[in-house]
């Protein structure tokens, strides 16, 4: 292998680097490395499987409030779970820690932790601590798909309507820090079997919406009209923003009537395209601003 | 609560900090933080689930081999695994790194991860890549007791006796690099119900064996002509070096012949002490070495 630089892999160049080899399934795995989670079969039961770590001056600041810090790191593998239709069960999280990291502000990244873990009925299980030149926590999340198998990037059929939650585009600072992971939309979804293919927003609608093509071998058409945009936000933020952690979903078209009929909840639900055939690499039409992506 | 210092509350306290509310027990949970693994029971199942991480210039240095890195992450996680009787099933990778990481290091490592996982049959089911300041891995491990119910560090009753497995004393700097997880003797330990208790040593005889005294509300006595030091280890060194990664488990009087006349490996296997009545802070009579710690 030539040397080459990190900046030109990227990070999908990266992990196809690195996991190429590592089986899409093997003896007890469905999915393996290129979902939201890794599911793996046990007896009957599909267990959902997911790391997600946060690291300083990556993904928190020295002046993200300490509980924040915690909530996000859970919440981001929980909004995993969730675009799978599962429900999350246990999480075992590492600290990495500079040695004069304060003690107080560990305690509260801590509860941040609980209060969400609390919520969700997330049991925390385990954790390890290590020294570390930066402030790092990584949670591992095991979860379950109880309603229904797992949803799956990978099952949009051409014509599926394409459909997400909430509003997309930051517009205030925080919102990476209080997004509500959309577990219950989520799992309902899968229990009534509506999505046919699911992810969750963490890298902006422009760079995940092709993702969920690229694993059904379709390509997509996007109404730019009719993006749900944070207040304030423009066309460009609601597709390049990173950290919406709403669900990207598709649906046949002969259920969409049937889901926006019955749809429970008090989030938002939009229509925003439909998928198409075509070359998986297939951008969004009519936006100059996934290519520079 | 006061600031205090980390090098004050040193690694135990500080996990009390953290996880001091976390539960014992909960809905799922069999057995949640303060093992090597924590114990999901899923119907008839019992899971177990566990991270480990390691850290540049705290455990592994820019010089280790890189195949050598990936496979100690793996091992250390496969090691607790061990130390429950449990079978490893899949992982999931976290690799935070600095953007002029070397991608040919990169996979180096991936390849070390990926010949001790084929060698012990974990499926690698998923990855994910950060940015960071140091390079670090973290391996999140999922396993399974099928051959027993699973042997923790609480079981020990008064009057067992102790034993390790293999030898004690890292003499050679490449030791915690190339230690064999002992999957197969703690497998078999769990078949045959002969351990009471079991954990691994990873931060040396002195530190670990007041955990398991203190998980099973026992003293313990030691003798220390019985150590089984590697080859130039003083008795110091066996009782103090960290990273032997070798089993330390208690066998009820009784079963201690049985066990000697059927131990079917090839790793030595030798009695070192007594399990007593007694505090469970009490540390091993005799060596002052232990007070240090």
């Amino acid at each position: 292998m030539k040397r080459a630089l990190l900046a030109q892999l990227g990070e999908a160049g990266l992990l196809r680097l690195l996991t190429g080899r590592w089986p899409r399934k093997g003896r007890s795995v469905t999915v393996g490395v290129g979902d939201d989670c890794a599911v793996l079969r046990l007896g009957k039961r599909s267990l959902l499987f997911k790391t997600d770590v946060v690291v300083e001056n990556v993904h928190f600041g020295p002046r993200t409030p300490a509980r924040l810090i915690g909530r996000k790191a859970l919440a981001r593998a929980l909004s995993d779970i969730a675009a799978m239709g599962g429900i999350p069960l246990a999480a075992v999280i590492t600290l990495g820690l500079p040695p004069n990291e304060s003690p107080r502000r560990l305690a509260g990244i801590y509860r941040g932790i609980e209060t969400i873990a609390r919520k969700h009925g997330v049991e925390l299980v385990g954790g390890e601590t290590t020294r570390a030149a930066q402030l790092f926590l990584n949670v591992a999340l095991l979860g379950e798909c109880r309603d229904g198998p797992p949803v799956l990037r990978s099952g949009a059929r051409a014509g599926d309507l394409i459909f997400v939650t909430g509003q997309l585009g930051a517009t205030q600072a925080r919102q990476h820090l209080v997004f509500e992971p959309r577990l219950a939309e989520g799992r309902w979804l899968a229990r009534h079997r509506v999505a046919s293919a699911m992810m969750d927003l963490s890298d902006g609608l422009g760079a995940d919406l092709p993702r969920l093509g690229e694993a059904s071998h379709l390509g997509h058409e996007i109404d730019a009209h009719k993006l749900p945009r944070r207040r304030g936000a423009s066309v460009e933020a609601a597709i390049n923003d990173g950290e919406d952690y709403e669900l990207l979903f598709t649906v046949p078209a002969n259920r969409a009537a049937w889901l926006k009929k019955k749809w429970p909840f008090a989030t938002a639900l939009h229509c925003i395209g439909t998928m198409r055939k075509g070359p998986a690499s297939a951008l969004a039409h009519g936006f100059d601003h996934f290519k520079q992506r």
